[in-house]
């Protein structure tokens, strides 16, 4: 089968050429230019990456960016104190707390001091909650990002049997809520896990799989149907000597022998990664405008 | 096959029953009555039932309920003001609105103004995130009764299949969240909905059926596989002339026919409706004794 690849870079780059375009128009009639902070803990090697992403991101968007650096052995009481900053900072719209934070610090407890509205990563129970009821809220940028990717390439989900691997907090579980949604997905959605015993039966029935287990090359080709669309979140650093970096990201998916089974597939890198920034630049958006709380 | 009935009424009673036990010795050792207070506007039948049968649940289980009652022409100003003086009740440790509101109320607005630390229904945003994320709180009444139901009759949940008929947000979308997660369900979960093409297919391969959608004997005996478990939350009034009520509660499930192919089975009445209350108990306990939120 001749399958199509979903180009998330090319994507995530239109859609913050767009957003680009309304913050000129907003600054040009007055407005507030949006402002995104971002906290960053100790020098892990993704963390880092994915921080760098996204202040380059905000530049592209024409929003402002902070980036606040603590060390690794910050105290909890140190960073509920920035939060706290953070949180009464009007010219900061929206902020992020890269994750994960170090062990001695108790993640849920800072999550749940992050004011929700500003929580661009919708990782605070209210935004969690009002996204499963339906409600207007931040959506996790990437279930957000893949949401967006889906209805870019006009892939119909409604009553689709949409399969998803891994039920993590920041995937598997706010994508189940919102495929299942009549709003958003609409399909009939299947969580699969470690646990699950007919995961390759569930897979190979799927119209849309969605893979976000962190397993390299998990997904191989006979547990995808002839036409299925192929969505992969997995990004896992494996050793690869031929690279400068010493390693390369692999996804969760056999992208050479599932591709050619496909209708739609995204590569690793360069699909859902993008996306996942791309998203967070619209939650900063919606933060700016008071779009979901005043 | 010889099913087994999972009988809802006697599994309430029993707990019930626990309950008063642990209030009696709460009180003996000078700690506070737990109270539960209901909200209830209008006349509909459905509603007066409910909350006739939560006030005498709290009467089973040693508890202090307070009904609280408003004319259907009630205004939004109004009811809120009364969600207001409930929240600052220093001795009303739990409280409901009965669902639903009428038309010219605006539910959500009512619900997000609902102490989420009182909101024993756990109907609030922060409790069904925290629910999502695997957080204490409280869970919404079903959803918490059909998986103590599951537990009481030892039927082993994690790795089977679940099919979840129905998305509603009371039902279907927190029970999904349940029965997915590892501390609780641990199962291969699957959303059907009335969009769903494959509907019937995925309920011919379920270990256990939840059906909660509302339309009576929908569910019938060639959707089940033999051995599966079968749930049925329905409970829609159908005209029935023999009654004196002139009605009687109809399951999503065709009883009769779907049996004979179970292990276990929940009747309507006195399967998932007695536990609903139940849960509702347990809630109202916990917010007493302040264990979710101090």
């Amino acid at each position: 089968m001749e399958y199509k690849l979903i180009d998330g870079k090319a994507t995530a780059t239109a859609i913050k050429a767009e957003i680009a375009e309304e913050v000129k128009a907003i600054m040009a009639a007055g407005g507030k230019q949006p402002h995104l902070a971002a906290v960053l803990v100790g020098h892990d090697g993704g963390s880092e990456t994915y921080v760098k992403n996204k202040v380059l991101a905000c530049e592209q968007c024409g929003f402002k960016s902070t980036l606040i650096r603590y060390e690794d052995d910050v105290t909890e009481e140190e960073l509920l104190a920035c939060v706290d900053r953070l949180n009464k900072d009007e010219d900061v719209d929206g902020y992020i707390m890269q994750l994960p934070l170090p062990k001695h610090i108790d993640e849920q407890k800072v999550i749940m001091a992050v004011d929700y509205r500003k929580d661009v990563d919708g990782f605070h129970p209210i935004n969690v909650g009002r996204m499963a009821i339906g409600l207007p809220c931040f959506i996790s940028a990437t279930p957000y990002g893949i949401l967006t990717l889906l209805r870019h390439y006009n892939i119909p989900t409604s009553g689709k049997k949409c399969v998803i691997l891994g039920r993590s907090n920041i995937v598997g579980k706010p994508m189940a809520s919102l495929m299942m949604q009549k709003c958003y997905g609409d399909a009939t959605v299947t969580v699969c896990h470690s646990r699950s015993v007919t995961l390759k039966e569930e897979c190979r029935e799927a119209d849309i799989v969605i893979a976000a287990i962190g397993i390299p090359e998990f997904v191989t080709a006979d547990m995808v149907k002839e036409g299925a669309v192929v969505i992969d979140v997995g990004t896992t650093r494996v050793k690869d000597e031929t690279r400068k970096s010493g390693f390369r990201l692999s996804g969760d998916v056999k992208f050479d022998e599932v591709a050619p089974k496909c209708s739609y597939i995204t590569p690793v890198p360069g699909g859902v990664g993008p996306m996942t920034i791309c998203s967070l630049m619209k939650n900063t958006l919606a933060a700016g405008k008071k779009e979901y709380y005043k």
